[in-house]
């Protein structure tokens, strides 16, 4: 096992792995910018190293502070956390070329499933569920007939060359098609002079469904069942939750074998997510993050895993301990994310902690970086606690997430608390009936 | 269920029945002192009722200033923590008079089991095992090689009218009983005019074992294993952890089976803890306790239950929602006692908390009613927090406890947290190897 491992990140992230590694007995180097010396990671961890000022680019994101921080320290090791470094294939390949190890995937799959295109193409192959389409340009309506037909309705016709909206016309039903197979050739025609559409299934009101993967390295793989992140606002997670209120396990068991038979035989190593828009029992993917997500703690509550242990382990190349056989989902775990935010605009809001306490009692995990007396520097991500609860079904974790938020004193400083009391009372929220548009919509009306 | 609840109590215990009601929609009445107006129970109760001066028997200990609160504040039910009036058969009789709820069994179950000798009889009737004896005066060293045979050896020879360890003598074989039993007689006939003596087994390194009960009050009762709880100084247990390293699979089955039988034959309703000292695979009642216990929550952690909802469900006539066969153990869990006592000596150390921040990540429970600012009255018990920890497995639970106990910061006051690093570098605690006399002779060994 390593002695010392490098953390190559800040915030609640940082903390959450300096625990994994003081709980295994491996020392802990923490770096840090100018602006985050007195930063909780710093104080927690037993060394730590400057390796540059605000913004990230200059510190957080710079390869050479952090090799040079690794070789400093004697590390042997580095966690990226998730963000920053934590999937970029370029950094992995200079740690593999310095003998750092990497706690994550290989460099190659990190670049694999960073391409948008070689992910699908890679993960279609796999057997994973995609988005039904024409993969290249329908040259006329009987064949995007034939194609809409087999896919189902509603479809939508994009031109080949478009981009920004123009050119892509819906088709809800079969009476539709022709006009709308029409008018995008048209306006591809004149917008890009490029007549060649193609076709691809639409989804309407699709919710965001992430399967948690974890591999060996050597050809073994499980799953640990879904979070429903549907809760976003402009494609940033607000609210997670597992299980998902969408998914039954039967469905649960399906999904997780795909993925877990996909990331086995990549030889995947290590944590991984593989990302779907879900609709109608259908899954369709979107993509695979190769690291940690924020939203770990949930699948963590609801299989009683420690993910970050696990990752240091594999990384370490000791056997995996999951075993398929043993992961079954018990109650139900939500996670919001506390953000230094001012509502209702979610403007940046840093500042000096005049107070701090977190709510505590059965069933409550609070993950943050917070102390009284801290200053939250203006550089970074806003988040600055996951607050996350278990209970035994959904009605209880509701209710002990709302117990939980009163507990929770963050003064000096707005953050995204108050939405979270919102959400609690909205019908949607409490029958878990939302997509991925719901809060869009929900703080719209707000407005 | 109830619209309305009191608790009567302070502290942890009190924030501990405040979460669950807030989690399943109750309302909160809290009791105090005039030393506790800015006690966290206050504030987080709905609303509060002042019940007179400090100490315990003006306030907290004052059944009428406690029903006149109940009865003012239009509160159904009361739920008394552990201490105080949680015990008190006479307290649990007038509110029974007052059609006020008590959350906990009847006053006929407490009176019963409040009294020793009637609650090991019951015990004993139930099939539950007490330590073997003569029950009542020995005749002759025939009478007493045949007990003692029969009972195996060490025996302790007590003179009946005796006390204060005088008349008292150890037999650790056949061949010492002899002498034994002619010189307890004699000092007994010395000490107290009376020379009758009886016999007991004599426990020489014993554990501290409880088993964990739950009763509908109509004939079913479920058990939920044992917390190990040996590690005491002068009778505080200071270390409870549950599963116990001293008991396995079909140990627990065996005595919790006979537990469960016992309070559902008694038609017991609600929580309770049989006591038991634990040796050579043999279960000796000490006594049973008709109340929540200090240290539930390693039960909880354990078992996935959450034990005060569910004594507010019972005692409520709602049915029991735990089921024998749905309670099995997983994991570990470890909880610490933090009291505001200064070491060695454990002298009580009130006084204002000038900073507080509660451990948090993966498994960590902090069940403490301290804030910063907050100051600690002289008047009550020195326990200020509770520290729960769980794991997949107790080494990592230990890990965890050492991991979490670094986090925790308390300044303002001297605590026990201390005491609980020490214990994590012993042996003796690593492996679990340690009996009822292990924590007195390892403080003595420090002196």
């Amino acid at each position: 096992m390593f002695k010392k491992i490098l953390i190559a990140n800040r915030g609640e992230i940082a903390l959450r792995v300096i625990r994994a590694c003081q709980e295994m007995g491996i020392a802990t180097v923490a770096v840090h910018s100018t602006a985050d010396s007195d930063a909780m990671h710093v104080r927690m961890a037993d060394e730590s190293v400057c390796i540059g000022p605000p913004p990230g680019t200059d510190s957080y994101l710079s390869v050479p502070s952090i090799v040079s921080a690794c070789e400093v320290s004697g590390a042997e090791a580095i966690h990226p956390g998730y963000g920053f470094l934590s999937e970029n294939a370029a950094f992995v390949q200079v740690l593999e070329d310095h003998n750092i190890t990497f706690i994550g995937p290989s460099s190659e799959h990190i670049r694999m499933m960073g391409d948008k295109i070689t992910a699908k193409e890679t993960m279609r192959a796999l057997g994973v569920p995609c988005v039904p389409g024409s993969e290249g340009g329908v040259p006329d309506l009987a064949e995007a007939r034939r194609l809409a037909d087999e896919m189902g309705y509603p479809v939508i016709i994009k031109a080949t060359a478009g981009g920004g909206g123009r050119g892509m016309k819906l088709a809800r039903s079969r009476s539709e098609l022709d006009h709308a197979f029409q008018g995008a050739r048209s306006e591809a025609k004149a917008a890009f002079g490029n007549d060649q559409v193609y076709i691809e299934k639409y989804l309407q009101k699709p919710r965001h469904i992430e399967i948690q993967v974890f591999g060996d390295g050597k050809g073994r793989a499980v799953h640990l069942g879904e979070r429903d992140c549907s809760l976003q606002r402009r494609h940033q997670k607000v609210f997670e939750e597992s299980p998902s209120p969408a998914i039954d396990a039967e469905t649960r068991a399906r999904i997780g074998k795909v993925c877990a038979d996909a990331v086995g035989e990549m030889g995947y190593s290590g944590a991984g997510t593989i990302e779907f828009l879900y609709e109608d029992g259908e899954f369709y993917f979107i993509e695979m993050n190769t690291r940690l997500q924020v939203e770990h703690p949930v699948t963590e509550a609801v299989y009683r895993v420690d993910l970050v242990q696990e990752q240091i382990r594999v990384a370490a190349g000791e056997p995996m301990t999951l075993h398929q056989d043993d992961l079954t989902p018990v109650g139900h775990a939500i996670e919001v994310r506390i953000n230094a935010e001012k509502l209702p605009e979610f403007r940046p809001s840093p500042g000096r902690i005049a107070a701090y306490h977190a709510p505590g009692g059965l069933g409550v995990r609070m993950d943050s970086a917070l102390y009284q007396g801290y200053s939250i520097p203006p550089y970074y991500d806003s988040l600055i606690g996951k607050l996350i609860v278990h209970a035994n079904d959904r009605p209880q974790a509701l209710a002990r997430l709302r117990r939980a938020l009163g507990e929770l004193i963050v003064d000096g400083i707005e953050t995204t608390t108050p939405l979270f009391y919102d959400l609690l009372d909205q019908a949607d929220i409490q029958t878990g009936d939302y997509t991925i548009h719901w809060l869009e919509k929900f703080l719209a009306r707000k407005d």
